[in-house]
């Protein structure tokens, strides 16, 4: 494959490279990518912003994550965070720093996945920077997005007897990751080795190329349903459920078996003899969707896909609960990844 | 000094260590740190949004800069992006890549200078993100501003005739750097030597703290005059002259003898064998602000202070000159900075 060094464009060179045929799909879109700033036009609703920092090394292994998989992922999982908040993306700004390892076309992979998110999503690429690093790539994007006023959810609104819902199923990206680990190590071994992915491809795309649930959030506003608290699962269902119960002084009860568990998962993790239901507890990286509804909107939850009632809110008094199988009652800990512990 | 390692507090403590008393001032701040997204009402004004990233080892060396300046001026130059377009500053987000090498404390230093920032600024912290890293400090900052559509100022709108102002003076960034750089050679061989930065402190100061030129942008509304094109100069004068002229589609005229040029700075690069025109043209990191205005509102500059014509806008086919002490005319060229070079 043909490899351009980035040094013979230039960072500006670069820029008008990877920028040159965008085309704004957003009204709110005024200008995009080519001046101090980008200039957007929301009229009257309200305006949403998050941001993701990514770094070599601590949250991707490019060993086994392909760079257009990484430039997806860095760009949906900011929308999840707008999609929590019931809100829409509409621009993003990205931020690469390259190290001399990666050439134009490295970084041009890299683009097609943001790219192809932001086509997906109907998201615009504004603006961003762009500069050698000494060390790896660090990918840092910011999003904005907008709402109206009165459909805006917050992590506090929880109240007592609530449900407690999420979306799609929990554990699932984590044991991709562990699937690609268990892979890197045994063909570190063995150069020719046979990666044994067969039939666990559902674990590696949840794991390499997971998406925002725009699908959840539209459905429930076919639904009629606002919830009245709502987050997305990144560090694991615990550890945000959690925050939510904090911040809305509540406590919860979940049950073992409403965890919506994936099949392909539970199987990979019994034969690499890790529990899955503390997988789906803490793993992390599902992307899905955590949200609390009032019971009044119990029965138009039920015909909504995917939507899965896990338990429900309590008083503070409670704590935050897991009742088990056999009816034994675990308090939940963010046991969440935290990459500043050795 | 005390050392409290990252790891005792994790992310999740270390990010409400920084943030727990940050108060908003802007009113269109509707909620900061603390949910998915940060929210913002900008009623009916405009929203622009730009994002610069700093990388350590490529944009600063903690040898010679202090946290705390560093913070300040990774706020700055945002802030003199959203300023470059005639608007005001109101969000940032901040997103921080923090190796073991740096203790708490050390990140308490450099937050307070963003703080510091925000608070002369009138701008708010409303969200980012916090996470190891494997090599050194990235800081990712974005930022969102207002103005009123009929006040933004392009690039593209310089015309024939226009005059061609800059703010305060060029270079003096710059020649800071060399000194430090100097200073720093000079103490590795000695660690006892007594670094020579006497009367070089503002040299000094327009390095480690610049400030963005929100005086100049009152001043010029104060006097009526709206620009025609403006940025800020990050990459040195030629570099953003070149850019207002290609995307104007027109050329350009500028006299050595009006550029802006301190005494110190020019003391300094006579010690040191460098060219004074060649560090205003090319050194970069001013954050002074670059603009042209019509013919016609000549009168009214002429009374705002630290305020310099430095020349003219031409025919295209004229191309970019500058005109020397002597009458020579020489070719603009784009000499900035480029770190993607060797």
């Amino acid at each position: 494959m043909a490899r351009t060094e980035i040094a013979a464009l230039g960072e500006f060179g670069l820029i008008r490279h990877l920028t040159k045929d965008i085309k704004p799909v957003q009204p709110s879109t005024k200008k995009a990518v080519g001046d101090d700033c980008a200039v957007m036009d929301f009229g009257t609703k309200k305006v949403l912003m998050t941001t993701d920092m990514l770094l070599e090394g601590i949250h991707f292994n490019l060993e086994y994550v392909p760079l257009k998989h990484l430039g997806y992922k860095a760009a949906v999982v900011n929308f999840s965070d707008i999609y929590a908040m019931n809100g829409t993306p509409t621009q993003i700004t990205v931020s690469l720093g390259i190290s001399k390892r990666f050439s134009v076309e490295d970084i041009e992979a890299l683009y097609s996945g943001i790219r192809l998110a932001c086509e997906r999503y109907n998201v615009d690429i504004v603006g961003g920077d762009t500069c050698a690093s000494m060390n790896g790539l660090t990918i840092s994007i910011t999003c904005l997005g907008v709402a109206n006023a009165k459909d805006i959810v917050y992590r506090n609104g929880a109240k007592l007897n609530d449900l407690i819902c999420v979306s799609g199923n929990l554990g699932t990206a984590y044991m991709g990751l562990q699937l690609l680990e268990r892979e890197r190590l045994v063909a570190q071994g063995d150069e020719k080795a046979q990666l044994a992915f067969e039939g666990k491809e559902y674990l590696l795309e949840r794991q390499l190329k997971p998406e925002a649930r725009r699908d959840m959030i539209e459905a429930l506003r076919k639904a009629g349903v606002k919830p009245t608290a709502m987050m997305d699962i990144s560090d694991g269902l615990s550890s945000e459920l959690l925050h939510i119960c904090s911040q809305s002084n509540v406590g919860c009860c979940i049950y073992e078996d409403k965890l919506p568990i994936d099949f392909e998962a539970a199987a990979l993790a019994e034969e690499m003899n890790l529990n899955i239901v503390t997988c789906a507890l803490n793993g992390g990286e599902d992307y899905e969707l955590l949200f609390t509804c009032s019971l009044d909107d119990y029965e138009k939850l039920i015909p909504v896909d995917d939507l899965y009632i896990i338990g429900h809110i309590t008083k503070p008094e409670y704590g935050c609960n897991l009742i088990g199988r056999n009816g034994e009652e675990l308090a939940l800990k963010a046991q969440g990844w935290n990459a500043f512990n050795e």
